[in-house]
């Protein structure tokens, strides 16, 4: 599941994940308070207390790292939406508190911590595999209930499923992209209600 | 029409409205090799071979300037937004052709001249007069096209009008504001396409 582990090349036991999971656990402390755009891998191994040359066998670079805190950081917020929609019957409703749920946890994140929204913001610019997975995974999710509802007769069927899929999920987009997110601050509560309502309507059967 | 004529307290003639025009292509032509951001009025005054003082008399400030330069280019998309749907009868081909074109021509601007982007992002960013008067234009134009429709029959008309207009300006909105155009150049084809025939189907009677 976690994508850093094609950096290294290292064969590595559990001693070897705990050492990985320090080394983003303390980078993940570092860069929020200095920032990940003007830290070095040096800087980050002195913070650390560690060499250099370690930090390395563990990560090929800067963006490794910055993966492995990307990919926690979507997996938070992916795991929020499930939970989210997890007691919910019926696909309108899971189709809203998705919808909801997205916008909120990447609010909250991005929020919070402007520097953690700085790592964020580089990979979806630059569009690193932490991102693409996670938009995977999220589109997956939406064409999960999609078919749910299609089953139950809730949604139409009409419309081919991929097609339905990606133009919902490009309503969504500007809500989870941090890039974006951040020009919709103002429209963070009314926007998921009318854009639900809208997408609701559309897939009237 | 032109919302910087609020900004100078002068009465003019012909010949001032002249004087404006000219300061105005001057500095649209200065900005856009030099940008906005950096210029100061004295720079812009030196290149036009004004005094600052007299710049000062038709214009009270740099973001004044600004505005009628963002005035000009946002009237520029509206006009071929408007000409895009003149010719057309039918409302659903009309959001269409709309939401097609705004999309287009929003980017052949901003993709063309890098400058004249940078100014259109500080009147996003910073919420001009100019920006606030596009949007509610584009917004009139949206309803109107959704009041055709609904007389036509081609659209329902349980939801409330407000509210229908509201989230699919929503849905436009991404591909308008240039800050968020930016990161959607690689779906500048498919998204209006493909948001259209979503909202259609919200429209559904």
């Amino acid at each position: 599941m976690n994508d850093e582990y094609n950096h290294s090349s290292l064969k590595r036991g559990p001693v070897a994940h705990d050492v990985r999971d320090q080394i983003v656990i303390a980078a993940t402390e570092h860069f929020s308070r200095y920032g990940y755009g003007k830290t070095t891998v040096s800087d980050l191994a002195k913070s650390i207390g560690f060499s250099k040359a370690y930090i390395y066998k563990f990560f090929s670079s800067k963006q490794a790292i910055g993966e492995s805190i990307c990919t926690n950081c979507l997996g938070g917020i992916e795991a929020d939406v499930r939970k989210a929609i997890e007691d919910v019957d019926q696909a309108p409703e899971k189709l809203r508190r998705m919808f909801k749920e997205i916008v909120q946890a990447s609010f909250r994140l991005f929020s919070q911590d402007q520097k953690l929204y700085e790592i964020a913001a580089s990979a979806a610019a630059e569009r690193w595999q932490a991102t693409i997975q996670y938009e995977q995974n999220i589109k997956a999710l939406l064409q999960e209930i999609l078919r749910e509802g299609r089953q139950a007769g809730d949604f139409e069927r009409k419309t081919p499923l991929d097609e339905m899929t990606a133009a919902i999920y490009l309503v969504m987009r500007p809500y989870m992209n941090p890039l974006m997110l951040q020009y919709n601050f103002d429209v963070i509560e009314e926007a998921p209600v009318q854009l639900s309502n809208l997408v609701l309507r559309s897939l009237a059967p």
